[in-house]
C-alpha cells in the first residue's frame, strides 16, 4: 500500500463548521483511496456520541453537566456566526439548497467508506466517557502514541 | 525538485490573527525555495474576494448575508481580544510601529513570490461564491481529492 | 535517527484546552522516542513567559495592554464553555479527579522530557516581548524558515 495515500485528522474542535471540514477532508480523501484515521478528542467527541442530543451522561455532576453542554451534531455551534445556533441552521439550509452533502449526511459516508475511528483516552478520562457512550462504528480507544504510530508517513492535521 | 520542501495550507479560519499565520508562514517558506499552496474554505476564504469590504454578493438573501458578514481582510475580527473590531487594528498599528509586514502586505508578497491559491468547491456552492467573485490570483478551484494530491509528501496544516 | 519519528507543533492559540493538547501529543511523542518541536507563536507564547500571572511587560503601553491581557497558564481561557474564567478551573478539578495530568504538570513534564521549546520571532515583535521575557527552557528565537527545516519530514500541527 502506497504509505503516503494517508490523511489522519485529529478532530478536537466541536464546532459545526470545523467539523463539517474534518469530514468533508475525510470522505474527499476516503473516496480516493486514502486511508483515513479520525482521533475524536475533546469537543470533537461530541460528534460520536451515540445518544445525540443534550443530555445528562457522565459519572458526576460535572461530568453530567459536560453531558449537557455537548449535546451531540445537533446542537453544535458554528465557531463564526453562531447567533445563539441560527448559524448551524443556516448552514443546513445552504447546504440542502445547493445539494452539499449535510453534516449528518457525511457522518453517514464516513462509516459506509470505512474511514477508522478513534477516542482519545485522555479526553475520555477528563469528559467521565466511557466506549460505551459512542457510536458502535468507534474502533478503538488510543492514547497518543498509538495515534501517531497510525499517522506516521502520512498527512496529519489538527482541526 | 525535493518534494519535502512543500507546505500545504488549509486557510478555513477568516481571524486576522489566524490569516497572519497563514500567510507569515506561507511567505516565509516560499522565500527559502519552498512550493506552497494555499487552500482557501469557508471564512478562508474571505482572503481572497475579489471586492473587499462588506457588500451583499451572492445569489439569494442567505448568500448575500454572508457576503455582507463576511467583508473581507479590512473588517476581519481577531479570534482572541477583538475589542468590536479594535483588535485588528492595534494589531495593525503594532506592525507597522515595529516593521512587521501587515496582512495586506503579506498577501501582496504571497502573489509575488509565486504561492499558489486554491479555493475550495464545497464551501463556495455553500456560501454562493463563484470563481469570477475571487482575485485574479486564484489558480483554480478544487476539491479535497485534488489538494490532498497537491500536497502529499510535504507539510500540511489546518489553520 | 528514524526521521519519521518527529513531530512538530506550532502552538499559537492560547486557550487553555488547546495548550493541553499541545501538551499533551508533545509529552506522548517524548514518551515513546518521538523529537518533539514546539513553536511558540501569538497567543501561544503566553504558555513559556517566564512571569506567569497578568503584568504589564512590554515596551510601550499597547503591548503591555497585551502582556497584561495574557496572563499566562492560570488565567488562560477555555476555547469553549469559559464561563468568565470557571471553564479551566472545571478542567482542572476534572483532570485531578480523575488522575489525569494538570496543564502545568504537562509542562513540566515537557521540561523534563527534553523537548525542544522555541519562540516565534515576528510574534515576539508585534507583542513586544523579548527572550528574557520567556522561561529559560526555550531553547531559541525562530523565524518561518528554521522551523520549517526542523519540522521537515515529520508530522505537522497547527494548534
Amino acid at each position: 500500500m502506497d504509505n503516503n495515500k494517508k490523511l489522519s485528522i485529529i478532530a478536537f474542535s466541536g464546532d459545526f463548521d470545523k467539523l463539517t471540514a474534518v469530514f468533508t477532508l475525510a470522505t474527499g480523501a476516503a473516496a480516493v483511496g486514502y486511508e483515513v484515521n479520525i482521533f475524536f478528542t475533546f469537543w470533537g467527541l461530541d460528534a460520536i456520541k451515540r445518544k445525540q442530543g443534550r443530555s445528562f451522561t457522565g459519572g458526576n455532576w460535572l461530568t453530567k453537566c459536560f453531558g449537557f453542554m455537548m449535546g451531540g451534531l445537533k446542537v453544535t455551534p458554528t465557531s463564526r456566526f453562531n447567533f445563539c445556533g441560527a448559524g448551524p441552521r443556516i448552514f443546513r439550509s445552504l447546504m440542502k439548497k445547493n445539494n452539499v452533502a449535510t453534516l449528518e449526511e457525511l457522518v453517514d459516508a464516513a462509516k459506509l467508506l470505512g474511514i477508522n475511528f478513534y477516542a482519545c483516552e485522555m479526553a475520555m478520562h477528563v469528559l467521565g466517557l466511557k466506549k460505551e457512550d459512542f457510536i458502535p462504528e468507534v474502533k478503538d480507544v488510543l492514547g497518543v502514541a498509538s495515534f501517531l504510530n497510525l499517522s506516521e508517513g502520512g498527512q496529519t492535521l489538527f482541526i
